[in-house]
């Protein structure tokens, strides 16, 4: 089936492992914490127990890098039944901090595909995560005039989207959704009329994951520099 | 001097300590910090220690309570020279839990003062702080409908007010900015050209103490409920 996208005018881009290269760091560091432990148990143990403590605590403590650290350290006082030392624990929080301090890696064609779409339509960022890392990585991207708004949401779920649009007034008709997240950036974009491009990163993380209907309608694509093919 | 405020027509309202009470909330957590410590310092020392993290992690973790959290459990470990127990690790994050689940308990004479102005201007939020937890207290407090717009804020520099004003289209001589920080709500607008009230709480959070100079105009009220007889 052809898709037609000659209604589109606003072009929305996730931006972690859509624009920028994201989860590798996430998964570096669950390695790295793995090895600190590995005195108590195994990396595969260590690896469900932190993401069990990560979907516990996400409503706390939302996306990004601190709420990802403080539910390592919280896994590592549990996993070693309260042995692990203070020692370890400033450690866990070094490997947070060298994670916000990595340079921004664009992923290839990015910056060549924004400037030719932003020639024909306004481009926006919807980006889940932290305030401050967002906007750091942002300007650190050299990527931000070609954006018309940047919207740091708490979530995707259909609703935020929703809401944004409306203020934003933009048309859900008019709106098209690019990202490597099947379940943040794609379907719930779909469920209001709007459309979505799915470019998978290598990477995904488990909290992400999820099978699309058979009636979910979008362009799939193995690399962003394809979209001004289609548009 | 008279004020002259016959050409604002929108009103910005910062949040902490200006709609709800926040100072209290880390003032008593600080306390209970103290405590833990109180085998290895002083509580002057420990309260110096921890603000001079805060500090210093300030331009990594941005406001809110995740960095605040992550800033104790550093100075825990230096303070006690890596002797603190892994259980009182859990303890501080239980702290900074329970200072997220705290129930939001609006100012004195907000909700009407919101009320009445509404029916004459555009009401926007400029708060800074984590992104998770103001839209969490904004929905508890039911002061939504009031407001045309909310902005979550890395920073309350005169650059990010300028860029927020001309994003949002707000003329600087039509905005009147409302809140407990000179630092962060009163000075950073009145260089812009706009507007601003100041309503002091009665603790401030060190990092927001300033001094104005001679120049600087600005209204300074008691009570939030004042508000409504100066416009």
């Amino acid at each position: 089936m052809e898709i037609d996208y000659s209604n589109i005018k606003v072009i929305g881009f996730d931006a972690d492992d859509t624009l920028w290269v994201n989860e590798t760091y996430f998964r570096d560091t669950e390695a790295k914490f793995a090895e600190l432990l590995d005195q108590y148990e195994t990396q595969n143990k260590i690896d469900q127990e932190l993401f069990k403590k990560e979907m516990e605590n996400l409503p706390l403590f939302g996306y990004g890098i601190k709420g990802f650290i403080l539910s390592m350290i919280e896994t590592a006082i549990e996993l070693s039944n309260e042995r692990i030392s203070p020692k370890v624990i400033q450690t866990i929080i070094e490997y947070g901090k060298e994670m916000i301090h990595k340079p921004v890696e664009l992923l290839e064609g990015v910056e060549q595909t924004l400037e030719v779409l932003s020639k024909d339509y306004r481009l926006i960022v919807l980006t889940k995560g932290d305030l401050l890392d967002q906007e750091r990585k942002l300007k650190q991207s050299n990527l931000e005039t070609f954006f018309h708004h940047v919207e740091v949401m708490s979530d995707k779920k259909p609703k935020n989207y929703r809401d944004l649009l409306e203020h934003l007034e933009i048309d859900p008709k008019h709106f098209l959704m690019v990202g490597n997240s099947l379940k943040s950036d794609v379907l719930p974009v779909l469920e209001l009329g709007a459309q979505a491009v799915h470019i998978p990163f290598h990477t995904t993380w488990a909290h992400e994951v999820i099978q699309p209907k058979k009636e979910d309608t979008y362009l799939h694509l193995d690399h962003i520099g394809q979209l001004k093919e289609y548009l």
